[in-house]
């Protein structure tokens, strides 16, 4: 766990805030919204995770003695600044989309109203916990999504982030669709199942590797899964793990499985399942790790490997391919004289321009209860389907796109989770988001959940959220 | 900080260990190595780092009540075994390469001796922590050496693996050449300078730019560095920032500068370079950043960018390129009946054969003080040179390849740090850390530190090393 110390942050939130305090600014309201710009991996969408730790950051939040102490030494800290950050609280208010939920660019995951001051101080660890939870989760999801009926244990804490990083990749891993982790005190603190025989050193530490394999058979006969490549995985590895099955079976038990830890995955799992049938052990599982990932997975399912168990360590918890999302927290609306006034980022790069305004979005779903679209609309429009149920989405970034959707369904993704610096939802448990993630998983297109160049989905805005932003375009262009 | 828990392990480690003890093997005494297996970022060597939290590791970890509990819930865990948890410590011997020391791959960094069972459970975490900070030690070393006279910023804590991800990583950055960071915390807890100055959201919560600036210039008129990209960086960004630099010089005060954050930051560098000189700036600093990395800032720099400031963040924190790290912890001998008996992994890839045996690494520097390779050694062999002051280095992989070594100066690199579980070396201070890690990268020859295909760095073994691994070799196969 980290410490939820107000530092937790970028240097320049610190001295923003003193600017807004020296400005007469600090206690007017703003809103930011925070979303990915774009999916990871090239896919077609994220998951959702990290908003449990991002909660009991806003909750617990706060400047120690010693954390003023530190900011006062800088010199160009105002006392009246200082002052106010020794009884900081975040009083803001939170609505998010659930953890488990898929989500995709541009609409907002998590919406933070309050103060500017605090709403500025959280805006990194917010994205820090987001971004990183989300993308491993979205990364599970692929690769759990390719491992079709084998299941996927999380194996990656040796190539994590430090202690605390292993910890939170093997949550986002579980809520994406691991079945366990190798991780003891993940495991331990979060109820997640935990998995693991033994390594090499273990069979190293014996003279011969038959003496090993009998050695952990004798520990535990009732979990006996045998690595088998540690000098010769078809010569060695394999006799002696069946050997020792067979030694099991005459005292009343069943050898666990294998596992293959190097080699060619495909054609060494094949000879495996063909040794361990012919030898009478059809029900001995097989389980492979070494550089997986949801390619590789996907290629050894296709030529015929035969793997129960993938175990995906480094490739998960590092998300190769794409080791960050593209999270960002931007500015939607501040008051000025008690009322709200839009605001967005200007940009040459049309991608990077934001949009205004105090917002929700509202997910569609056709008749077969698949995903539609997202419809990102002013939260003052409230359900923003026309009287006759048809809901009008315009791509921001190509106007002449337009899709008139009948939503069979429609939710309002964006749900309130703290008021007043309280939390007002109750928090789900991890079984629980897991679940929900399965479920909606299942409910995105086929076509959208392809590894790679997948079928876009919509994710549009509303009529009036298009003037809002058109109009807010042209009175800032050309200058200022 | 993470909790210094004994489930701060793989759970295969503590079944492994449960099996060390009812094979009565858990007191027998066994030596492993930490080594990396290739240099990351296809680059030619490595900055060694994560040493320190290593070591309070080491020291620290512990089995509490509830961690006894969990494990006990599974059922399969061995009485004797949870009760000798109970009042676990790790009592072994540590060596260590020290943090800041460029590293090679194959030469163990760590060497860990103790009994089977405290060897065993402290592999994972240790590959954790030292994988991952040596990883972005690196990067930002590579960073910092195509930067030259500008300096590079750590900004990187929004994309990083949680708070506590993000604050090994500044720790590491700074070690690998860093200047500074964003993170707050980071900077408070480790006594790294912090640096920033404001995001988008102080320019889009005033209603105009130069509101803004010249909000910004009143608060800090000592520190007044101006992000100039919100809206047009040539046209509004820096014309309102040289406006503001004259009323602040009209008040006795200097610009500090100005940052970029988007946009073709060689073009638009030269661009703000030009208009600040003209405007009577020329010591107002540039400072950008957006997708930096270590390519970025040597192609910018070859088309004549003139930025005094790298800020570099998600690409440096997340290593982008190689987001991790190749280290493996290996048994290189373990006793029997009191007598260390070398052990090695065989495998049909050789890059995956380790080296048997307990072992110093010999660093020769040639005589004009630059590093000329590393000579792999048994403990045994003491000083390895000949007499007549000659060392003969095997190349593992090519035995044929063979290098007499004259060394000007000749280091072993592994130092004792702990011994019987205490520590008997002085822990040195971060910046003394920052200072070898400098000193050390110049003494690599210019041809390895290469970004890309480099000058392989030479990594060989005595030959008493060789003669013991290919005696042990034919021992092993072809079959057991």
């Amino acid at each position: 766990m980290f410490e939820a110390s107000g530092l937790q942050t970028d240097f320049y939130e610190l001295t923003m805030m003193n600017g807004y305090v020296a400005s007469g600014m600090a206690d007017r309201r703003a809103c930011f919204d925070l979303f990915i710009r774009s999916n990871p991996f090239q896919g077609g969408y994220a998951l959702a995770a990290g908003l449990a730790d991002a909660v009991r950051f806003l909750k617990e939040v706060r400047f120690a003695p010693e954390d003023l102490d530190y900011l006062k030494s800088f010199g160009f800290f105002s006392a009246e600044f200082l002052d106010r950050l020794r009884d900081f609280r975040f009083r803001g208010s939170l609505l998010a989309v659930p953890e488990g939920t898929p989500i995709f660019p541009r609409a907002p995951i998590l919406r933070l109203e309050g103060t500017l001051l605090e709403t500025q101080l959280v805006e990194t660890l917010l994205l820090n916990l987001v971004n990183f939870q989300t993308l491993v989760a979205t990364k599970a999801a692929r690769v759990a999504g390719e491992a079709r009926d084998g299941s996927v244990l999380e194996f990656g804490m040796r190539r994590a982030q430090g202690a605390n990083g292993a910890f939170a990749a093997a949550r986002a891993a579980y809520i994406g669709g691991a079945a366990a982790t190798s991780n003891a005190y993940a495991s331990a603190r979060l109820d997640i199942p935990a998995k693991g025989t033994h390594a090499h050193a273990w069979v190293m530490s014996f003279s011969r590797e038959i003496d090993a394999f009998r050695a952990y058979a004798k520990t535990f006969p009732d979990n006996c899964l045998l690595l088998v490549d540690t000098y010769d995985t078809l010569n060695s590895g394999i006799p002696n793990a069946i050997l020792v099955g067979k030694e099991l079976r005459a005292q009343g038990k069943e050898l666990a499985g294998i596992r293959l830890d190097s080699g060619d995955l495909a054609y060494l799992s094949r000879q495996a399942r063909k040794m361990l049938d012919d030898a009478g052990f059809p029900k001995a599982k097989i389980v492979a790790s070494g550089d997986l990932d949801e390619y590789l997975i996907r290629d050894i399912r296709e030529q015929g490997g035969r793997i129960d168990v993938y175990g995906v360590g480094t490739r998960l918890v590092t998300a190769e391919g794409d080791p960050h999302l593209t999270g960002v927290y931007k500015l939607a609306a501040i008051q000025e004289e008690g009322v709200w006034q839009p605001r967005m980022k200007l940009s040459e790069n049309i991608i990077k321009e934001t949009l205004p305004g105090i917002k929700q979005v509202w997910r569609v779903f056709n008749a077969e209860g698949v995903m539609e679209g997202d419809v990102i609309a002013l939260d003052e429009e409230g359900d923003p389907r026309r009287p006759d149920g048809r809901l009008l989405g315009i791509n921001p970034l190509a106007e002449h796109q337009r899709k008139l959707h009948h939503p069979a369904e429609l939710q309002p993704l964006l749900e309130p989770i703290m008021k007043d610096g309280e939390v007002i939802a109750p928090q789900p448990s991890l079984e629980a988001i897991r679940a929900r993630a399965q479920k909606q998983l299942a409910r995105i297109d086929e076509t959208t959940r392809r590894l790679a160049n997948p079928h876009i989905y919509k994710v549009s805005i509303s009529e009036r959220l298009l003037e809002l932003r058109n109009k807010l375009r042209s009175e800032k262009r050309p200058e200022e």
